[in-house]
């Protein structure tokens, strides 16, 4: 940390909210951009997150009957072509392989040669390609409901990348899947959402509006699509995951048709929904501060970092030996961790609960006490256990909480910091989720006229030019025209219309039509 | 199975090896050709093996000091350019993105658009982009060693494809590790190398030769590689890992440097390893028979399926109760398994051992309970557990094991079965085991004149023109004319030079010279 400063990230939010979300990401050693433009380097901190989200989800995807594939990275362009919404969402941002090799050119340097008779797309998404061996798979209403998931590498070109909200390569997962009837594929559509908003809750601790897009955010081809939406600290709205039931569109373009039990020959109905590393992007933006990340306990890369303090005059063996017999007996024990209690009694909750070795981190680098203790409070490890001379002695632990300040730690003996870890950690992850609810919380209005809607999304802090009003919820009366004006005027977008949103009369914010229901006006990322 | 013919797979191994080989990964369903040339879809089964190879891998990685990290698709086409002797060996098999959109052409179908300043080759190896990242990383000896992994799909056209062994994208990991002394990067190729025939023997039950590459086998840019290699039933061999002592080479081309303890400045040393699922060719190729795949316990999917045998006048509430209650007794199990008394001595090896939750499955679909069992047949599922009317009388379970022919059945206590369920599995895996390495020894001849040589190599049996002869154990006089005489003549390579051979006189097989040390020579996948 700059002693000069208060805080270990420079600028602050309120400084420049863009750079602090770039120095977080420095700081914590997360990721980098890459020689590459627009990909990024996935660093070690940065990955084991993803590892951590990459297990959960797909626990839970398998605990909902999905299994995992893997189809080809590459897509014949004359497969795109064949749904002609979904081409022109995508055209342009495709990456595109001509050539399958090297050779030297006139002046020696290697140029693209072996031209390919049809070029590949490099997938911005799988529904073609999937959708091209689903009809092959699929003949009977008995090999239906048929239910994949992919974990993946995908490109769009991206002309303004920002690490991992938006890069021209990123991870993610992608679900595909049949079905024998609409209805079974609007269940599905609304099943996954479900699970991507109990991750996002329960996980991820980032409160999430789950909802449906209108027609100008639809993913292209798709009939419906609906999303899970969270608030940011500076108040614009995050797409953290999109559910879309795609109808029979895709079905027709790849011929994905069945037998019903009648013998009838039918187009199946699809979804496809998926989540990707831009999640860490909206982790970071939740919950992180002007000290850096904060990582929520289930997901955290490591629970506990134990930090020696080999002062002078210590007794440095007893004191790493005190640390090596502590680190074991944490590391023996497990964190499953519970749901916040406002969460406790949703039932349509998935059927997982994760369940790991506590992660436990013993920090003997060779540097002084300070600079370790603040790389790991901008790594954002829940817990930090500083441990000298005193501890020895006392048998005593000094427990530094991420989610309170540095000047907060507290001393408590061992015995009870190791029967009370599991519920501190639960309470940093409860502590977390309730403080960005509240936020969000704050910062959404009921919003019931034209001028007060304008007024709301108007700068008032021309020092803050980056935080923003945060979420109206205002009613819509359904069309494109609404949305466009609001949309050149403000750069406003109608995020979604929310699933849980009560049915009420009232009339469009800006056309005075009659309208049933509020929607979630933002700006967004 | 086909009840005219005695095997569940035609043609059988004899008939069509190469063909037997497509439909024992048909039967098992595991993968099959995409729309994409070269590229492949991994189903379901094929994919949870992989999973399975990638979750010990990864623990065997870890628990070596290595962490995950993710680096680009793309390798601008420069960088490829800095190696000499790499570019040259990738550049016929290098898939170039030259465009980054898509527009309508005069005809109106689309066609690639915005030309990219320069190519980008879709990563076939990425020892030069994540070298690009190192250099930034490494600056001080403080740095070193550097431990990176990364889990990754790469691409290399490939003229003639087959499935798992060549393909055009495959799914890899790729170690990446710098180092500040030849030694430690030295001893860093050897262990990864280790760890890899550890990975082969214990968990694939494939035994494997650990040796070095002549210099027309290296990877192109390395001063060393090193392989293991693996004996099929056709008796050629498949090279199924690589690990790579790269000296200062890439360090030079990437500008890798670091500041040792004296303040001096020097290129790094740097490594490289891999595997890819070109392992599931070789588990394929090692273990099935020809009723079809059979799988190591230590990797399958599944370890036990349950067949309800509901033939009418039976219980069928009962019997589907029964099992039930079986699957979730078993469940409660974990399967960890213990090497082959052969391989229990072995002290390099890595402190990594994969315990896991039996995995059960309850096969309830709608067929005939032939079908039912051949399907898990053809799958590999080491144990079957067919229940009936008797074995619901008896308190009893009837046991299939995938090791043993059909006919072999026996009834068992359903208490005895659930006591012994871990041993049976062991005595499976030690069987395959046993068997390959018997197998191999069997096909291994010590050939010491270039007349034995060609007639080992020369195919007797015009019935079976793809079973070859096997490995020949040779002295060779360290000459690349040598080894180029004998690829031309007879379609044989040097696979290794085994680091295990004991140094002994001898004299080179074609051209008399002295020699040290036999190699070994194959056929080769």
């Amino acid at each position: 940390m700059n002693r000069a400063r208060k805080t270990a990230i420079s600028p602050t939010r309120d400084e420049d909210y863009t750079e602090w979300y770039q120095q977080v990401i420095r700081a914590a050693d997360l990721a980098e951009t890459s020689a590459v433009r627009g990909c990024m380097v996935i660093k070690p901190w940065g990955y084991s997150l993803w590892e951590n989200i990459q297990r959960v989800l797909d626990g839970m995807f398998k605990a909902t009957g999905h299994q995992n594939a893997y189809f080809p990275l590459f897509i014949p362009l004359s497969f795109m072509q064949k749904e002609a919404e979904h081409v022109e969402g995508f055209a342009k941002e495709c990456a595109v392989v001509t050539h399958h090799r090297l050779e030297a050119g006139p002046d020696g340097r290697l140029v693209p040669s072996g031209e390919l008779t049809e070029p590949l797309v490099v997938r911005p998404t799988s529904e073609t390609i999937i959708g091209a061996t689903f009809a092959k798979w699929v003949q009977s209403y008995r090999d239906l409901p048929l239910l994949i998931n992919q974990w993946a590498n995908v490109v769009r070109w991206e002309m303004r990348p920002r690490i991992f909200l938006r890069t021209a390569e990123f991870l993610w997962q992608e679900g595909h899947t049949v079905h024998a009837t609409a209805e079974d594929a609007q269940q599905e559509t609304a099943r996954m959402l479900g699970v991507y908003a109990d991750f996002a809750e329960r996980y991820m601790a980032i409160p999430v509006i789950k909802g449906e897009k209108t027609l100008s955010e639809r993913f292209p081809g798709a009939v419906s699509t609906y999303s899970i939406e969270a608030m940011m600290q500076d108040r614009k709205a995050l797409q953290a995951g999109t559910s879309h039931f795609l109808g029979q569109n895709f079905a027709r373009s790849s011929e994905i048709r069945f037998s019903d039990p009648s013998g009838q020959d039918a187009y199946a109905w699809t979804t496809s929904w998926g989540v990707s590393t831009r999640l860490i992007g909206g982790l970071i933006m939740t919950h992180s501060d002007d000290n850096g990340l904060i990582l929520p306990p289930k997901l955290a890369p490591r629970h506990v970092v134990i930090l020696p303090l080999l002062r002078k005059n210590t007794n440095r063996a007893a004191i790493l030996a005190y640390c090596e017999s502590l680190a074991q007996e944490l590391r023996a024990l497990r964190y499953k961790g519970n749901p916040p209690d406002s969460l406790s009694e949703d039932e349509t909750r998935i059927p997982f609960d994760d369940d790991q070795p506590l992660q436990v981190e013993l920090d003997v680098r060779d540097a002084s006490g300070g600079e370790k203790v603040w790389s790991w409070i901008k790594k954002g490890v829940p817990i930090r256990l500083e441990i000298g001379q005193r501890e020895l002695e006392g048998n005593t632990v000094f427990v530094g909480r991420r989610d309170r300040q540095q000047s907060e730690r507290v001393s408590q003996s061992r015995a009870e910091f190791v029967a009370t870890v599991s519920a501190q950690l639960d309470d940093i992850q409860h502590g977390l989720f309730d403080r960005a609810r509240r936020f969000c919380d704050q910062h959404t209005q009921r919003i019931d006229s034209k001028a007060d809607l304008y007024d709301f999304f108007t700068p008032k802090n021309r020092d803050k030019p980056e935080i923003h009003a945060g979420f109206a919820l205002s009613h819509w009366n359904g069309q494109p025209d609404v949305e466009e004006t609001i949309k050149n005027d403000l750069n406003v977008t109608i995020r979604c219309i929310p699933l849980d949103a009560p049915e009420e009369e009232g009339s469009c914010v800006l056309s005075g039509q009659a309208s049933k229901r509020r929607v979630v006006f933002a700006k967004s990322y």
